[in-house]
């Protein structure tokens, strides 16, 4: 392990080789909204699960009302009205219809669903003025799903859309992926303890706004944050706080990782046995960004102390660790494309990850973004408003007014 | 009020019309996530709080290192070191440097931090081999947040930026708007009872998959789902169902919406007194959903029984209903524009909202997307993997593929 710096993607990359999802649980599905399935899911039994009506109206052999019109309607026999749920216990015959609603069953013999719209209403007998619906209306058993078929496939991040299925195919308890618990270890003697608040007003403490900001982007992830810090800037207290994360899937601290006196990262991840990762990305903000993986094979990611430089490393480097651990592949959000508003000074060397806001849509139909503020990490306003992450490549000059870069969604 | 269909946008305003955001109250950080500011905020006090170096190294007077380099390097008496939190004693003289840590507090004299890379390192005098940080690598108190500042404006929804300016400024309880309850009333006869899964695996009766997927996306809108039903196809249970539903700020109804003589939902809120907002919209799928106010003010929407219409129309017209509640100004999302791959034919009159998967991005920027199924409501499995809706304007002939169109994210 050298302390030669890496490119973001080899970083994101190490940090994925050796990394799998956590164990998955029958899980109800109450719990499921944002959870990842572990297992490939068929269905129990067909969707619809009886052939059944598109429309209200009326249930017919299809042939017996073609050529139907206003001057020469055909009339039949109401043999019946099928209630929801219910199950017609006379076939369809030869000049009969039965009333129907939507989702009814369709009844043996029929074919064809007739709108009301098309009709007289009558109750005893229906007089039809249109033959649109011959063969129509009818929605068949197993057209959406066959039984047996495979609705969702492992690594399916679960929404609305699949809780609908699952709930339908009775799969209430579907095997998802346990939520990855992530410690945050703030760090800094100049950080207020839990109460120092009056220390923090009378400008003798910082807050430690970090903690509860990478909590929340933990919960975006869909980890479960556990918040153990701050601990002072000691390597005895970090070694000691590491070791005592207990059940956690990653531990993540925030702050120590440059390269002054006081930054204890890197020697305590040797002294625990750690393999190192990377020390350094080549990028801003976020450069001192270290990792490393534990005995046990847990992963620690050294987040910068700087707010904002700890959410842009989270958002590249810990968020898709959360969510691989979560069970989802591949875990790094495609980024999208947009075009940058503003002309933006590139780095030499470095790959330069700028806040910006999204603006209202130009009539191509390409995302439109504006800088927050600055490139560097100074200013925590850059996060305010801030919906993306726009890379901009190393190299010359400026980054054009115009130019269609990658932007990385920033929850 | 007529029974007339009006287009999306007009029942979109109906229902936004006389709507309120829920009432403020103070709220701790940690329930804040995605929940909505009440108020304006001022900051109590400046960011940064003190004026601090933006880099490990040497706090001097840059005009003593002007002229700095290998060959002409310039050595300072170091009288001290800043340690994280602490306030220097001494102001820095001629001739002076003090060691200081990325953060720490820039003491008097000093204007500029010199990075200890163009250093010797020294402890006791350090040795200066470049002339690159005269004047930088300070931040200076207030740069980024005066005290007194408009720090988040009302209606601004709390994100992980916004957690780390109310952390930072000690503003831990922010005023916040309540979140939404919404009741979620399914409905029908043919919806298994809780507890009914071997009446659906048999397949004598649905299950309730609405009343799940719902609470889903009334989550996901950041309200709080009550679920209330199924309830039997009756007026008269539904008259008590929608009395008894107590707390809450929003109504849904699933089903009975329909123009068939099982679809009570326009009577029973005719019966309740209630102002009806609309009967009907020009859309596909979601045509029958309907709206009204009860005397009490609450908004009760009557969604279509139909699972995919149900998720359709939930997001077109409950979402946004939502989102006001919960404070957000204006609630409606902006559509994004997104480029069809595949041609869709058009309805004559109504507007459809195709659900769509979105593909790898075209060089050129523009969202590409794939209907994931048919127009229509009767396939679940175009949920699946759906991530927009996209708006088809009513008219002749087919959408072709290239066309670009509104996009509305699912969530």
């Amino acid at each position: 392990m050298s302390d030669t710096p890496v490119v973001v993607d080899e970083a994101i990359r190490r940090l994925l080789a050796d990394l799998h999802p956590l164990r998955t649980a029958p899980t109800p599905l109450t719990d499921a909204l944002g959870r990842v399935l572990g297992e490939d899911l068929h269905a129990p039994f067909p969707l619809p699960q009886w052939t059944n009506a598109a429309m209200d109206g009326y249930a017919v052999r299809g042939e017996e009302i073609r050529g139907a019109s206003p001057v020469q309607p055909i009339t039949l026999t109401v043999i019946g009205e099928i209630a929801a749920g219910a199950v017609a216990t006379h076939r369809i015959g030869s000049g009969e219809a039965m009333r129907i609603f939507t989702g009814g069953r369709v009844p043996e013999g029929a074919d064809s669903v007739i709108r009301q719209e098309d009709s007289d209403r009558g109750a005893e007998r229906v007089t039809i003025t249109s033959e649109r619906d011959v063969g129509r209306n009818v929605r068949m058993v197993g057209s959406d799903v066959e039984a047996g078929a495979l609705v969702l496939t492992r690594a399916t991040r679960i929404g609305p859309g699949e809780i609908s299925l699952l709930s339908a195919l009775t799969l209430t308890d579907p095997p998802l992926h346990r939520q990855p618990r992530v410690a945050i270890l703030s760090s800094g003697d100049e950080v207020a303890r839990p109460g120092e608040i009056d220390a923090v007003r009378a400008g003798a403490r910082l807050a430690d706004s970090n903690s509860p900001t990478l909590a929340a982007l933990v919960t975006l992830a869909g980890g479960v944050p556990i918040i153990l810090g701050p601990i002072r800037d000691d390597p005895v207290a970090l070694a000691a706080a590491v070791r005592g994360t207990g059940e956690v899937d990653l531990i993540l601290t925030v702050g120590g990782v440059s390269v002054g006196d006081h930054d204890h990262v890197p020697a305590v991840m040797d002294s625990l046995g750690a393999e190192v990762l990377f020390r350094r990305v080549r990028l801003r903000p976020g450069g001192p960004t270290t990792a490393a993986r534990l005995p046990d094979g847990r992963l620690w990611i050294g987040l910068p102390g700087n707010p904002v430089s700890a959410m842009v490393t989270f958002t590249l480097f810990a968020h898709p660790v959360i969510r691989h651990l979560a069970g989802e592949v591949p875990p790094v959000p495609r980024p999208c494309m947009a075009r940058l508003g503003t002309a933006v000074a590139r780095h030499a060397t470095l790959e330069l990850f700028v806040r910006v806001s999204a603006q209202p849509l130009s009539p191509d139909g390409v995302l439109v973004v504006e800088p927050t503020g600055g490139v560097g990490s100074a200013r925590m306003t850059t996060m305010r408003g801030a919906r993306y992450l726009v890379r901009i490549p190393p190299g010359p000059g400026r980054a054009e007014a115009g130019t269609l870069l990658e932007a990385t969604p920033f929850p």
